[in-house]
């Protein structure tokens, strides 16, 4: 990338403070919220799997559960043992790493799947039922008293064996509202660990996500956990919008690699929730380490980290135009909303476009040692854009402007 | 990519219908909303020219300028003709193109900048100062009762040269609320055309959005534009949640270039309203120049398009679990809430993983025009797994599979 510089002078000081302190949205609590309290389920090497590029072998498996662990996810869900004979045995294998985040597999909601997954030695089992009129009539083609029996059944059986039980619905913003309530209803009667809302296609948006968990919440005591795909843009905001509804954890996996374009992803998860809850992310999560992780995973499905990632695109914490970088030099906080201080990340100011302004070329003056007074430096900031204005300016093309022209101001 | 094929066979029907008919979140209307009913203002060319690899000479902006009048979008905003005197000469080039979308350009609220910008030709300008508290301290230091009489003055000059013209705060969600109210309420008062809400530092999230402009549909009678930053991953999210509560305009970027990671990408923004408003979207916009459009500008500022990118990313269409894979198959709307043929892209069915389940198989069997059981079927997807098991497998691979085991079944 040409013509940045990174601010790291006087100019512009780096905060450990949390830049949202101000904001006048966030003074009110509300009661059903739990951004300052989740846990994430991390699908990485389940949903993950599912990615177009994704083939991990056993040592990989490894290297991304152990830095999952690291990172301080709370549970790592693997990609069902009945797959493949390698996927079972992978599968016991992440079991017996001794990992700090639980285990979980992802299995279809039968006694079969339920007693392979249970004998991998995972500490949960997470089960799954399309519900929606579509997957019902196109997939497995059961209907909602079958799927109420054998749930009841599969949750129970799991219980016995001493390991959490987690009962998810699939499609869940297209299934019938009341069918979906009640079967939640039953089988939190039962004593399961964790219901599951699944945006399996990515169609809800924000406020669905929020009437429907928040209605949930009404009806279940036990966890809810949510699931959001990222067709249509949203599966962030949704996550989001889950947990100020009540929801208790979010699914995530690293860049959101998943089926299609995928599910919320870890880092742009954190993003958001930084902002709002900065204690408690920063205390959970290893945040130092998210462009390690993604980078690991990037790399093993064949991917570049999309420009515009949150925290760790190349750009996240770039300030271009004259009023933003000056506004950034006096303080970052008026155009940054997370620090990226916070993840290990630091700005850049650009100041060799034609955008820029006297204030970012008057902070890489300082930066090159030289001195000028402020006439002085809204002049060569003219010869800056002037050329600019012609070409694409490199870094050193704006330097040496201002080197000619200090140069010039001593003879 | 490895391992795909095209299933455009019978078995893979590609309707024209909406995917999202039968969702039963969207059969109850809504006073407010103007998802049904929206323009965009397309910003590639001023938010657009922000972003930290932008460099565009007069010939492309011209390009791009075309190109985003044939997609359709309804205006287009220009780079300030203050920001240098290229800037100022390429508004005036696009003015004269006679092009269908209306050309804006985007100046501070100041008397100066308006008169530069009437000047320039432009059918509107729209104007904008900040005034979050960080703002005001930090970057002009001007207070509201100055801001409120230079924007008077300002909207009063702009009107009598016959333009249209908009006001905008600044960090609109870090602003106090009841000095944002007032000042929207003076500029309505005077006949600005539109007011803008934005979230230039990615803060916001759905609720607060679709608070703010709720209330704001309750004060002012103007058109009201809505801009939001993606810093944390919530920029089209954000943008429905304003239309849901009455705004009228949407700010967006070909895939949603700017400063630091960008705003509202065109492309996602669309994939989302498409979801609830197809005849809308498909009756307005030209998508199948989608990806030509966004082709244009990634090379243009050198990026990739993202590989989770909304429609147009690589994957945006792929499946490959088993159960996926056997339900696309049998009616594409089980697993894809928008119809790739709307954007004219084509779904891919993922055959030759570890995940695959016998009915891709089967459909590969039919492209490849062999002839096998269900039972044989299934062997040989058997086969396919084992080896994708052990490493990543090629299409042509499975293909290899496939032909050896009917040879093997004919002798």
């Amino acid at each position: 990338m040409a013509g940045d510089a990174t601010a790291n002078g006087p100019a512009a000081p780096r905060s450990n403070r949390p830049h949202h302190a101000d904001s006048p949205y966030q003074s009110i609590g509300d009661f059903l919220s739990n951004t300052n309290n989740f846990k994430i389920i991390e699908s990485t090497l389940r949903e993950g799997e599912q990615f177009a590029n994704a083939y991990f072998d056993t040592e990989t498996k490894i290297k991304i559960a152990t830095a999952l662990s690291d990172f301080g996810v709370e549970y790592i869900e693997l990609t069902s043992p009945l797959a493949s004979e390698q996927s079972r045995k992978d599968c016991e294998a992440i079991c017996k790493l001794g990992l700090k985040s639980k285990i979980l597999t992802h299995v279809r909601c039968t006694m079969e799947d339920a007693k392979v997954a249970v004998a991998t030695g995972v500490d949960g089992v997470d089960v799954v039922i399309g519900t929606s009129k579509q997957l019902r009539e196109h997939s497995h083609g059961k209907d909602m008293a079958y799927i109420t029996k054998t749930a009841i059944e599969v949750i129970e059986y799991i219980k016995s064996e001493g390991l959490e039980v987690r009962f998810s619905s699939e499609d869940s913003f297209r299934s019938d509202l009341v069918d979906l309530l009640s079967l939640y209803k039953a089988v939190d009667a039962v004593g399961v660990n964790r219901v599951g809302v699944a945006d399996t296609v990515g169609c809800a948006t924000p406020r669905q996500v929020y009437d429907l968990v928040r209605t949930l919440r009404g009806v279940v005591s036990c966890d809810i956990e949510t699931h959001f795909h990222n067709d249509t843009g949203c599966a962030i905001a949704n996550a989001y919008a889950a947990l100020e509804a009540g929801a208790t954890h979010i699914d995530t996996s690293v860049l959101g690699i998943g089926e299609r374009n995928g599910i919320t992803p870890l880092g742009g998860l954190l993003a958001r929730m930084i902002v709002g809850s900065h204690e408690y992310v920063t205390s959970r999560y290893k945040l130092h380490k998210l462009k390690a992780l993604e980078d690991l995973v990037a790399e093993n499905v064949e991917i570049n980290i999309p420009f515009n990632n949150p925290v760790t695109g190349f750009c996240a914490f770039s300030h271009k135009a004259g009023i933003h970088a000056k506004a950034i030099l006096n303080s970052p906080s008026t155009y940054e909303i997370i620090n990226p201080a916070d993840f290990g990340m630091s700005r850049y100011v650009h100041f060799a476009s034609r955008l820029t302004g006297w204030n970012a070329i008057k902070s890489r003056v300082e930066q090159l040692g030289l001195s000028m007074t402020d006439d002085q430096i809204k002049e060569v900031t003219q010869k800056i854009k002037a050329l600019a204005d012609i070409r694409p300016l490199a870094v050193d093309d704006a330097d040496s402007i201002i080197r000619t022209y200090h140069l010039e101001l001593q003879a």
